[in-house]
């Protein structure tokens, strides 16, 4: 690595230029402002709805005030599905119906008009169900494993729960089920459904799931304990429309020496059809453009190209981040890196390197730069959905890492809103995305 | 230090142990459900209030269910003031009248009943109201220094601007001031003022003190620059009463080897009288319990006694902690270290270690076992109000350390509620301090 040069201000003295874009951040930074707007003028906007073309064009006048440079659209074809209206999920027990909190799954198909009513069997996996044989016909599965609590990283207990949301529907319909309730997958207990994606299967009838809280999870639970001819009402109201045109949006400073080698920073610009999607990932969004804009403001010109991408359909399709790929390894520039911001606003503690020990040991001889900022964890994991695909042309995926312990209680659901940000944690976060992607740019890999 | 033992389970092999801390918190941890009651059922509790009453005997109910020993109450003699009936500020300028959010700082007198009408001049420090001369005679005295928003630490970033809360109403009074104005002392931008206690002397007159929001400090700054003459009209109600009893809980576990020798952990049981004082410091006094808690209900007897002590009166005079220090000083036993968590049930990140060079390696050739859970760093900084008196005799004074963004948006403010307590954060928090006393009482120091 260069040695950082004692003189502050020199282009070298990295420890200098840390604190330079941190100090700008903490005391000026733009990140809070700006997701205050979007989350409060747009909201939650789920790929093809009016809000995410709303978004789209957001995004562009937000990069081109904080004087990006190219600011373009890149058209995506997206998956248009829509909730259409509230669902309803009713528990019949002991000749008493109460309503439970619930939320259909994106993606989910509708249930007829007048909703499908069965019995409900609790499983807490996906191999439970096989298990069922004969016995899940007809009936509606409920999967109410609970993420681990005892997992310190929640990205972990996400990654070890979300199989049955987004795997137990195909599960549930193959054994005969005709619905799926899944108990949110959140840290919380609480009344909050938590949406998300599922995967059907199209040789698999598609029946429709619908995620209820957490403490409706426990109180079904409970229910089928004592009542175990307890049956459910769901009522879905969804429908799939044709593909809707989209677009990622992209600026960047231009490097002064290699400007066709590029840096790729951002985060997803769709959401659920919910809450702010704050966290979730506006907060990634303009973090990407405060990066450049901080740079851009301190006078850093970086010798490489930095680009920020807001990339669409992250959510149900990933869309964006594979046309971005493609896009790229036809046309050039070539990339070098991609860093992505899409676990909340938090506090950053670091970023995950998705590569080789050499590679995350050449990447984490930077960690010094970043611990005044509490960010200095450099460590082996995954970098982020919309940048995986360009992992496969060779370009290092790496993620923003940040306290998680608060993500989520918030993720797919109503309650991401920007009330639950933190001005100077969201800051910070862009002044480490800013910080990285300058030291790449600069130094290369 | 011992080297661990590669048995789990074994009383040294810490990695081990550290790890059944921290599963048992995340997954079966009491700090939020005692918190939850502590702050909905009994909410503030300044010193001397009913409130302060309902919370020792809360405190010595918890010790008792958590399965404490030895629980019992000390006496301590507290200040009592009372804020009165709702202060009010009144800014008139340019013919025009409106209220400002103001929030009397804690040990104010009163104004008459009228109310004190008089210009103000707005400083940004102590030492700018000596350079004002005859100017400040019979004005308002505004003091209006943010937190610097580049310190990382944000306790740094208080502990730069709270002189003007704590000393500026003498050094305005001296000046011949009648009244003042603070900018409140936080990290937000919002239109909640946060008290906190002032300093009198009695050699100079007492005049009344409050703070205002920050949005209203920017307000109130921007009139003045374009309405010179603009005054504030400034009623307070507050009074003191005679000192007031009250006591410290204390409960502990017993050591088996050396139960004379102690290590003690704890929080202030008092708070500032609006919001809940849910991280100042609810979440320090359920975590002191909880640490107790876990050791026993994992069968953790430690060699040395570990006490948890719930200190009165942090907030406005300090007698819990001065009681505390002097009677273990008189009649033991003796205090080998103190614990305090004060900075709120936030994430935890180490601990702060008030010693010379030497001692803080000590404690930190322990950083290991709190990695998994985020909290290795252990640096030299301070420890806590609350066990300060205990340093002048020996006793190594020690800090929780969390993630500080948050704290000072909360802080003696109408916002430091329940809801803005995470549940992982502070269940970790509890896991950490019952690690580290865990760590003393098994190695010494």
């Amino acid at each position: 690595m260069s040695q950082p040069n004692p003189t502050i201000g020199e282009p070298h003295d990295y420890h200098a230029i840390a604190r330079r874009i941190t100090d700008m951040a903490l005391a000026d930074g733009r990140s809070y402002g700006m997701l205050h707007q979007f989350c409060t003028t747009i909201g939650h906007r789920l790929s093809g709805s009016p809000q995410a073309a709303q978004a789209v064009e957001w995004g562009r006048q937000a990069m081109i005030e904080s004087g990006l440079e190219r600011v373009h659209l890149q058209p995506v074809l997206v998956p248009h599905w829509e909730r259409g209206g509230a669902e309803t999920v009713i528990l019949i027990a002991d000749g008493k119906a109460e309503q439970l909190r619930g939320l259909a799954l994106g993606g989910s198909v509708a249930t007829p008009p007048e909703g499908i009513t069965a019995g409900v069997i609790e499983v807490r996996s996906i191999a439970e169900v096989a298990g069922l044989g004969e016995r899940a016909r007809g009936n509606i599965i409920f999967f109410n494993r609970p993420m681990d609590p005892k997992l310190i990283n929640t990205f972990d207990a996400y990654s070890g729960a979300v199989d049955q949301r987004v795997n137990g529907p195909v599960a549930a319909a193959r054994a005969g089920a005709v619905a799926v309730l899944v108990r949110s997958i959140t840290t919380a207990m609480d009344t909050i459904p938590h949406t998300g994606m599922l995967r059907y299967n199209d040789s698999v009838t598609k029946i429709p799931a619908v995620a209820i809280s957490t403490v409706d999870a426990e109180h079904l639970s409970q229910t089928l304990r004592h009542h175990p001819n307890a049956c459910v009402t769901i009522k879905t109201n969804c429908r799939t429309l044709p593909d809707a045109e989209s677009h990622n949006v992209i600026g960047q400073l231009t490097g002064t020496e290699k400007p066709d080698e590029t840096v790729v920073i951002g985060g997803h610009l769709d959401s659920w059809d919910v809450g702010h999607g704050a966290h979730d990932d506006g907060a990634g969004c303009v973090q990407a453009i405060e990066a450049l804009r901080l740079l851009k403001a301190l006078g850093l010109r970086p010798k490489r190209t930095i680009r920020a991408v807001l990339w669409m359909n992250e959510e149900n399709g990933l869309r964006g981040g594979i046309a971005y790929a493609d896009s790229v390894t036809k046309h050039g520039p070539r990339h070098i890196a991609a860093i992505e911001s899409d676990r909340g606003g938090f506090a950053p503690r670091g970023f995950y390197v998705e590569a080789d020990m050499p590679t995350v040991e050449r990447v984490a001889r930077w960690a010094e730069y970043f611990r005044n900022m509490g960010a200095e964890r450099f460590v082996y994991g995954g970098g982020g959905a919309d940048i995986g695909p360009l992992k496969a042309h060779g370009v290092l995926n790496i993620g923003l890492n940040v306290e998680s312990h608060r993500y989520f209680d918030y993720h797919h659901a109503a309650s991401d809103t920007f009330a639950q940000v933190n001005r100077r944690e969201l800051e910070l976060g862009a002044a480490a995305l800013a910080l990285l992607a300058w030291l790449i740019a600069e130094e290369g890999l």
